[in-house]
């Protein structure tokens, strides 16, 4: 029983190879009248794209996206919302020094083991650019959670050991796209960004952090005891390639912590109930509680490497592979929009399944 | 829509509160002809039941099981597997005191706002009493991963500060039920104990972390792209009570490691393809490479705290939370059995879902 | 991948053999606040129980229930609602004869082909008592229904060759439960009780049908292209033991009748916009249009019969499966109380669903 | 909750509308290396489209697919496969004069009040053209079970009250395509054809009748209690439009059968179970027994006809719904394949679903 659909209610199903043909979502439940804006769509993949600076892949990819049904007269008609975005040029490549070799820490090997055969043109459906749909996607989700005030930005705060350390009310979430690390603070910005082209010219890749902070989530969101809000950002995260490790609130952290000091007290603000401090990030039970929803994502290095690495083929036999290419030195700072998507996403779906609680 | 559900083939759906009638869990999916093995059952229960050592909560709960269908002459007949515990005096304390206040860092808060009411008794649908229903179907699980010969093994590996830090291939794993904390290393698992024996003193509770080792996974389990093995342990585990990370693989760590560092070089092993590093955890692109596959999780401190604290009542009118009753100062030791169960529910899963990807 | 669940918001699993400890069933996405009447609950599984009148299987069941959680203080707390029904003196009787046997027409070979082991003590879970668990669940569905006003009423409109011809709004139904055979016209329904007793006496078994319509339900039901009402009503329909046909609407008779004598005219009647005929059974395009709904279902004879039978045993020998125990001559009247709560299950879900439709 | 998708492990996920961009599929599901035949996709599509005889509409789609994803080399690669069928000329027709008006019978007016707006060119998403989807993924169910010799025919057995009688055992399905009606037998089929285009000169449309016979399929299939296998290809069969009426095996006959007319005595037959007759249908208790599975569906008349009809507008207002276009005088003939495909997809489903049931 394959994985390709995310989503209950605000359901989403991809589709789409790294070198195929197109790659596309349909999203089955947005609901009825929502206006859809092609060109804020289209922004969302520019982020996404590769090619946009110094510090990511080179290659060019328009990725411009085509909306085949579900909209009629600008706004969303409550039947399925397919989105396609056709990949230029994928036959032109030759991928036959890899067809056969399993590259360290690629899936290769997985799903020659899982499948049997595999499309072995760059990476086939394992590559991230699978996440494109995602993206496309999720603007629709930010369209529908801005009808309720819901923000999500997500930024880079760690790249190998250079991490943000302002906390997140002092920093100023407009400055996260002034950068092409996407790191709301200029000086550790610059810090990252040297540091990624430093790791470039090494033939090296290095990995990172995006951290996620979402305002204005109302509270009762969540559906325990499986389906709690933060189960669903996690499984959310860990589904984007390379990440390999998820943590809201206090987080790690909260291991060496006492409860007298974890707990957040509650105090009314006039008509409001919030909380003192913020450990349970946003979420208690599994259901949000109106205060900021924020978590950390851990992101590996690359595998690609400009190195030749050893490996096997699939007899079994020893083989080189070489490096070469055109690949992220670091994920991370494409990887932003794709976490807001992601999240948006999950925050999309329980809103609308909050709606079957109430009588 | 509600969310108590988890698997999509090997289904389970649980239901019970705190101090309702009874818990229970339903598993739609089992293959026919299992063996089922009542003694197993019990054991894994009671590694998961209060009262069971000095350092966990002293309330009496016997979690006696009664199977209430699907296994006929000793075997699973591949009809729904209906799994009940009743609770013993669910009626005799009383909850008034509690019933109109908000708990700090609990979920009455959130389960007011979402349901409208909330049944108030030890915390109701909220409470981990709920694990109950999944340790049980989580013994079903494994019986089931036994036939293939993967085996699953948590243990505490830190609490507090007191970290356990022998790699995974020194430890014996037979140890870990030799000792009150469920750490397979005497030294630290009595430092462990020691400092939850202060806690408690204190009226205090203090947050730990589990880590979970799973062998002999078959090459192949997993579904990208969003149901990929380690998102959906993710999330597995992060819907478990007071759980706040997961990290797999290298995790966190990888965030300052090197492509070239990171990267796991396949070899071959005989006819099989093996990885002489494992900083993948044992999956590569959401499908498990045949390695072990391990992973961390993150509990906070538990809630309920012997002092009292500041909060505010369903009015948003201040009012004090004073500590009393029996619990747990530290979750770890109990969170072993459900951690397990978790995981064993996953793979019986995806052990499942995988047979329909071959023609 | 089992199926034992129903429902996609509003949630059924059902367990239970026919000679197991217990029958059950667990709603997962009852709205919170709902009232539980269990009187209302009993009285509904004492319409389907077996031994409430002369042309019903004579067996005693009490079909007593108890609700095991997700209500508190007499009112639905959003979290799953189960409820189970323990089977009486299930170990008592003898089944040796029948355990190797195939009866004609019952499931015993289906099931030992399937799940190659089979409990075989009145037929495991492949009985009509199974429906107990619907009932009950259907009990919660109608309650929730009655808040909008929507009922359910279903009747027996034929017994062999005896049909109930009187046009639907002409009919009292009232009277549905002033009989045993449950049909609100007397004069049929003595007919129908007659050919019962006759038929039974034969040792002989008969078809039947039912009719049910619902009223009052709003437009807008309905979820195109997959899950249009009536589709999803014919398949809880179908899922019925011993059904064989389902219609709507004009059903069959569609067949041979023109486009200008099947339209049905759309006229304005004060706010509504109501039509003039109901051809299309209250629902068009997969839709409920606001008229009243209503479909027939065919069953087949029971398939126990109180004479000898040839037929094979699991070796593929030739042997007599004779007849003997206390099984219904006719399942209609038993059957109502069934359609109904299968009804009401579609309904509930589909309206808990449609409410993801708007902004 | 909509409900665009169908099939739980075989899943499809289907979208577009008449007049919009384009309508496709995407089938999550299919197993890896099944060798995907395009021209047999095309062929089953061209069974499908517009204009193919005088008695269909006379429009014209050539009804091109695309395969987007999914398949390298000519095999499918165990990811999402995705078929996308551009509409030519979507925008060229002017639909004003339907925009507000609510046509008899057909889904305008449930649209509307479901949705809010609606998509009115064509019909929209309610518009049969939708089925051309749900042919293409069929094509790729049929090619799956084909490797395990599982056929299925379809074929008209009615129109208007000209019906077919002959048994299925003396028909010759191999001339089914031999005519325009896809009726196998000669002489009914022109009576039908002269109906029909009597039918279409007088401006009218007729209803008809379709009967679906499989054979091979082995005995285990289907999900009791609630995805039996008539239940799902009972829903399978009245999600396609125009659908009143579904029955299998005996069918609405068995109302007035006796139990010792109606079993089905078994017989070994070599190593073989069968039995003597089959008013089961081929399935018994939801599950198949490997005899042939056989069931009718009754097609209401089409509800555009050559005539004007009163009707009302959006506001309730009285107003005259013109008979213009080119419109299926009956709908038989064209649902044909669709029937096929819809029955295709179901078993694909069960045929996966059911690898779970063993150990």
């Amino acid at each position: 029983m394959a994985g390709n659909s995310f989503g209950q209610i605000f359901k989403i199903s991809t589709y789409g190879e790294s070198h195929g043909v197109a790659l596309g979502v349909t999203i089955d439940g947005c609901p009825a009248g929502l206006s859809i804006d092609e060109a804020f769509i289209q922004s969302e993949l520019d982020r996404r794209k590769p090619g946009q600076s110094a510090i990511v892949t080179q290659r060019k990819e328009g990725d411009h996206f085509e909306i085949l049904s579900g909209v009629f007269e600008g706004k969303s008609t409550g039947t399925p919302i397919s989105i396609m975005i056709r990949n230029k040029d994928q036959k032109s490549k030759d991928y036959s020094h890899i067809a056969d070799k399993f590259r360290p820490s690629h899936a290769d090997f997985t799903y020659k083991a899982k499948y049997g055969n595999r499309d072995y043109r760059g990476g086939g459906r394992s590559s991230a650019r699978e996440t494109v749909a995602r993206v496309a996607a999720g603007a629709i989700a930010k369209t529908l959670l801005k009808e309720s005030g819901i923000t999500i930005n997500a930024f880079v705060n760690q790249v190998g050991n250079i991490k943000l350390v302002t906390p997140d009310n002092q920093l100023d979430f407009s400055k996260i796209e002034d950068n092409i690390i996407r790191c709301p603070e200029e000086k550790t910005a610059n810090a990252m960004i040297d540091l990624i082209k430093d790791i470039k010219k090494q033939g090296e890749t290095i990995g990172g952090a995006i951290r996620c902070v979402i305002k204005n989530c109302p509270a009762g969101l969540g559906e325990p005891v499986f389906d709690k809000l933060h189960a669903d950002l996690g499984k959310a995260m860990l589904s984007i390639n390379a990440v390999k490790g998820f943590e809201y609130g206090s987080g790690f952290a909260a291991i060496s912590m006492k409860g007298s000091e974890h707990n957040d007290k509650f105090i009314s603000e006039g008509e409001a109930i919030k909380t003192t401090t913020n450990f349970s990030g946003g979420i208690q039970g599994g259901i949000s509680n109106g205060m900021d929803i924020y978590f950390n994502i851990a992101f590996k290095p690359v595998a690609t490497i400009m190195r030749d690495q050893q490996s096997v083929d699939v007899d079994g036999n020893e083989a080189t592979v070489t490096g070469k290419g055109r690949h992220d030195p670091c994920v991370v700072p494409r990887a932003v929009p794709i976490v807001e998507a992601m999240a948006a996403l999950v925050l999309a779906d329980h809103m609308l399944r909050d709606r079957s609680v109430r009588l």
